[in-house]
């Protein structure tokens, strides 16, 4: 079967003939349908991040998949079935984390991920996965499927930070969003409900194809050329919720500046090391005296990925069509890893998805 | 009556002669017992932190308080019952936060705290106060009970800080408190059966009495001139738990770096403005890699004064006797302010506790 790998000191993806994997007891047999692209995957190929499976030349790609259940292998689930599959996998049979069901807990040399660190992706014709890694989603949501796992990487992080909320009443009204990438985008559709004015912050000019579709989501765009992170509460309003998906180490700490009393930033970006000077006498004197809170999220559990599933559900077509600004068959598959201002969200597709 | 009061302009307090309060409706008549001094009032001798009432040319001090109920004045208190006042009250009416019994979570403005900002102090013969602002306690706790409202201020930032993890599994073992003064050695104390191994780190070099408290409790001294911060882990052991209670900027930053995976730390020290260096690339990536967290946590409400009434309970008398240096009566209250390395608690007394 045809495969999109990247090989080590490589800088490109390739196709790539693999056989077809046979699932072992306890694994299903799926065909797939779409594999997203994200800003993880280009850190992959461009080595700064995760690691080929050991005894292996190459990492098959893909950790944002859809397909259908070609072989249950006896797993309960059905020929035809819409699944979705999780990232994370032990690395040496079973450990607590995956145990009580929280792979997203475990710590490094605990999991390994597909398509990032220490296992194969899903970016092939067929994958087999364990059945209680595969989530079943509605076969109306097979198209949009491969938008789960980066949904459910926001619904982690937002239960995490509405936890850290729970000790006391909590009403949060307005939401900034750094980072107008396919992840900030879908976080700002995804909070719509939840929040009644949300911000989402980007360095782009106008015109430009986020600005308009935050605006579409009725959300309000801060140019951060124009208003540094910490100058939002004036120019707009404190955010009780601040939600960062750029990777940019400072806005970590500006993060504190923007929050309202009593507010929780959601950290996501996963940046290399940068040394630089803060107010930090400040930072930690507001954290404390506003009861404010920073919490950090990687990856996603499999109630996640379920939360993920209702989310994906309540969006629109308008605007997931807007969001994914090209699906690509293993012929053009490069266009799927373009990374310039017209691209928001790709896939590759490797089957069309037939109802039976 | 006496009460002790800092002048504007002044660096020391004085006593001086007040009126003894009317208890107004829905107001209970109190006769002081003891009230401790801590670092918030140094800081507010010293002009740092705090405010005169409005109209006033100084503050009674103290926000540490238990006295007994001299006139119960319609409220549901007897005489003779033994009380300790919460600290904050709204400044006009009530507002939400004080609605909802959440008045340490009211921001800037909505709140006075009686001998710090805004409302006058606990250091006087009587204080009148709302009767949903005192909490009973046991009689047999009179002698130490102006330590619940310093142990309350380390439950609620526990509180906090475990809320902050409540949406998987955790299950902290070890716990490194930033500070040994006398909220550290409060709060090693109060985690003392809740974790399996404590560390407490402190400046100060052998033989001193905050360490000798500290092996008293089974807790480990981290001497902070030997082991930097970020070197815990490798010298003793990543910490589920840290509790920052020293107000040393750089500490809020460097607990990230002492923190286990999943773990969290609570902030609680107040820092003036400092700029320095951080390497934020490799904290922020540190927060989110693994899941750690930062809570800041200021002040208390009923609830946690409720706790810390538990707790101070379940305090040996020994690690009591060790903790508190001197109780001093109006002729040498001086020495209750008294700030050196001998001195680790300190109360004014000012009548003694004798049972009806």
């Amino acid at each position: 079967m045809n495969a999109i790998a990247v090989y080590e000191g490589a800088d490109k993806p390739v196709v790539t003939e693999k056989p077809r994997p046979e699932p072992s007891a306890g694994e299903a047999l799926v065909r797939t349908l779409r594999v997203g692209v994200d800003g993880t995957d280009h850190e992959v190929i461009a080595g700064g991040h995760g690691a080929t499976p050991a005894g292996d030349d190459h990492l098959v790609l893909g950790h944002e998949a859809v397909g259908v259940v070609e072989d249950p292998n006896d797993t309960p689930f059905e020929v035809g079935d819409v699944v979705v599959p999780t990232v994370r996998r032990p690395p040496n049979g079973a450990n607590e984390y995956f145990a009580r069901g929280e792979p997203d807990m475990a710590p490094d040399g605990q999991y390994h991920e597909r398509g990032i660190v220490g296992a194969h992706g899903f970016m092939a014709e067929y994958f087999t996965s364990p059945a209680e890694f595969l989530v079943e989603i509605p076969p109306a949501l097979a198209e949009w499927g491969f938008l789960v796992e980066p949904i459910s990487i926001a619904e982690k992080a937002i239960e995490h930070a509405y936890a850290s909320r729970s000790a006391f009443n909590w009403d949060p009204e307005s939401a900034l969003v750094l980072g107008n990438g396919s992840l900030g985008l879908l976080t700002v559709a995804t909070l719509d409900e939840d929040f009644e004015r949300i911000y989402c912050l980007g360095r782009r000019e106008r015109p430009d194809p986020t600005i308009d579709i935050i605006e579409s989501l009725g959300a309000t765009y801060v140019n951060s050329n124009d208003t540094a992170i910490p100058d939002v509460p004036e120019a707009y309003e404190p955010a009780d919720f601040v939600f960062e998906a750029t990777g940019y180490a400072p806005h970590a700490f500006e993060t504190i500046e923007a929050l309202a009393p009593n507010g929780v930033g959601a950290l996501l970006g996963v940046p290399g090391d940068w040394e630089f000077e803060i107010d930090g006498g400040r930072l930690h004197r507001e954290l404390v005296l506003h009861n404010k809170a920073l919490v950090g999220s990687v990856n996603s559990g499999y109630s996640h990925f379920e939360a993920a599933v209702e989310s994906l559900a309540a969006l629109s077509e308008a605007f997931l069509g807007d969001l994914v600004t090209g699906v690509y068959g293993l012929d053009d598959f490069e266009a799927a890893f373009a990374d310039d201002d017209t691209t928001i969200k790709t896939a590759v597709e490797f089957a069309a998805y037939e109802e039976r």
